[in-house]
């Protein structure tokens, strides 16, 4: 079915203009209307133009009445409006049926909008690094947001790996009616200690990262873990973290050290294996969407059903 | 006057062993008695010893009774063991009159104690990097340093970037009695909306750091900032911001970028040109002292003096 989708760059300015073009042609040819903001390609400094630009160009998305308002990129910018989006016009647009998507750098605008409304977003794809992407559009990736679009998603699941399994053993008990929420670990950390970090009890966190070195994972963990945030929540989800890059004087501390210490460190499953990140395999997630989580053996589902994610 | 130093290692494993063994040779060729606390060149992981070792070195550079417990390095440690330091100990040892000097990765306990006890701490020199430091000690650090040990020192200046100068004028008033506090900013910045972040109102903040992009230091500050830190102060001080690798994409966005826009966003002081941080040349500032600051011109002045700096 065709749909009315909607290109902004709230964040950073579009370099890779081949990659975005290669996007809405790809989103074109699958038969949707696809509308791009005059100031998607906007550019001012390391920005998708100055801070006014951006702001309305997230206006504009909220009033485009389209069926999903699609980041072009993240990067970096969103931190640095937080208290200049038109969060409730977002949250209108929400409720009106638009789906608003993105990951990385948008995690700020979710999770901000999270804490003033409530209101639900979709951790998924960006045009350009999956629509565009040069060695062609990731299958799960458009399955997950074909599904979006034709309002029949109703869960996620996947296979947590096999060096995760000792851990599950017992399963965790299965979980109900949890906020799912997270994203980016850097740019969600960065929120803590100011009225756009959400305040989630007993839900479901979810995180992933690029480029961040273990130590620098472990140090946002503890931080999380230290202001009570952690210890509050159901369970804790690792995605794709990716581009780790190690170092001689790491002498074994890496990515599963810093899993291994959390799940001594909290009583709440740690799950890890989610298929989100910056990976081209990338499930759609409901930001601020309730969801029931099951379990069975390494196998983990995450459903929501329709009646979580308003609007359809 | 021959001095007690006692060296130990809270934080990431000495790999320089050949910085530390200058470090040592040259502060006893000063006269100073240097004792080495036993798990000084520890290794585990990326660690000086497992978290219990390093937790064990930090009480027994409290119970040293040495005038001046000096970490050996940086890195990364500090955090991960706030929750079992033993604050009071270092609270009585510097009540007793042994000061406790680092940087970077000390920050963390810097700062957690000043949260918990007040104690005064001082941000200074590391072993290795500085008295070990293959080019030869720098003098100013040196002559910083032989302030503190013969109790003469009572403060500091500067002379602020002369590109800083226009947002000085007219000069800001002089601040009396304020707490200074801070340290490296990233570690400072993991501290926030934990139990271990100072709530430190009208004080002087001051920051440095290294190898941080500024879009990384501008979503630091909009952090502090929008946590309603920022604009508490009296002051918030730049020190040196090394090791910024700029790439095309900036397209202009630097560090000065992030502190004009800082000083467009606070009605606070933003000053500049503080010589402390990840460099040769650094002075030595009293975390948790009160002080009063002066201006002169691109002149500041930093005064602590004696009284306020208990124990001697």
């Amino acid at each position: 079915m065709k749909k009315h989708i909607y290109i902004y760059s709230p964040s950073s300015a579009v370099r890779d203009k081949a990659a975005f073009r290669r996007g809405v042609k790809h989103l074109r040819s699958l038969g949707h209307e696809v509308e791009l903001d005059p100031a998607a390609l906007a550019s001012h400094q390391r920005f998708a133009g100055d801070d006014a630009t951006r702001i309305d160009a997230i206006a504009r998305a909220a009033a485009s009445r389209a069926d999903v308002a699609l980041i072009s990129r993240g990067g970096y910018g969103l931190t640095r409006i937080l208290d200049a989006i038109p969060f409730k016009a977002v949250a209108k647009a929400i409720d009106r049926g638009t789906q608003f998507v993105g990951l990385s750098d948008f995690t700020a605008l979710q999770n901000a909008l999270l804490a003033r409304t409530g209101s639900v977003t979709w951790a998924g794809p960006a045009l350009g690094e999956d629509f565009g992407a040069e060695a062609g559009v990731d299958e799960i990736t458009q399955a997950c947001f074909d599904d979006l679009l034709d309002g029949s998603g109703e869960g996620t699941g996947w296979r947590m790996p096999a060096r995760d399994a000792p851990a599950m053993t017992p399963p965790p008990k299965s979980i109900g009616g949890a906020v799912l929420w997270g994203g980016n670990l850097c740019v969600l950390t960065s929120l803590l200690g100011t009225p756009h970090f959400p305040s989630i009890d007993k839900g479901v966190l979810f995180i992933e990262d690029v480029n961040e070195h273990p130590y620098r994972i472990e140090r946002m963990l503890d931080q999380l873990r230290s202001a009570g945030v952690l210890a509050r929540q159901k369970a804790v989800v690792f995605g794709q973290f990716t581009g780790i890059r190690k170092v001689p004087h790491d002498r074994g501390f890496g990515l599963q050290t810093v899993i291994d210490r959390l799940r001594d460190k909290l009583k709440v499953p740690v799950l890890s294996g989610l298929p989100f990140g910056h990976v081209p395999t990338k499930v759609m997630l409901p930001v601020g969407a309730k969801v029931d989580v099951a379990f069975d053996g390494r196998d983990v589902y995450v459903v929501w059903g329709h009646r979580h994610v308003g609007g359809h």
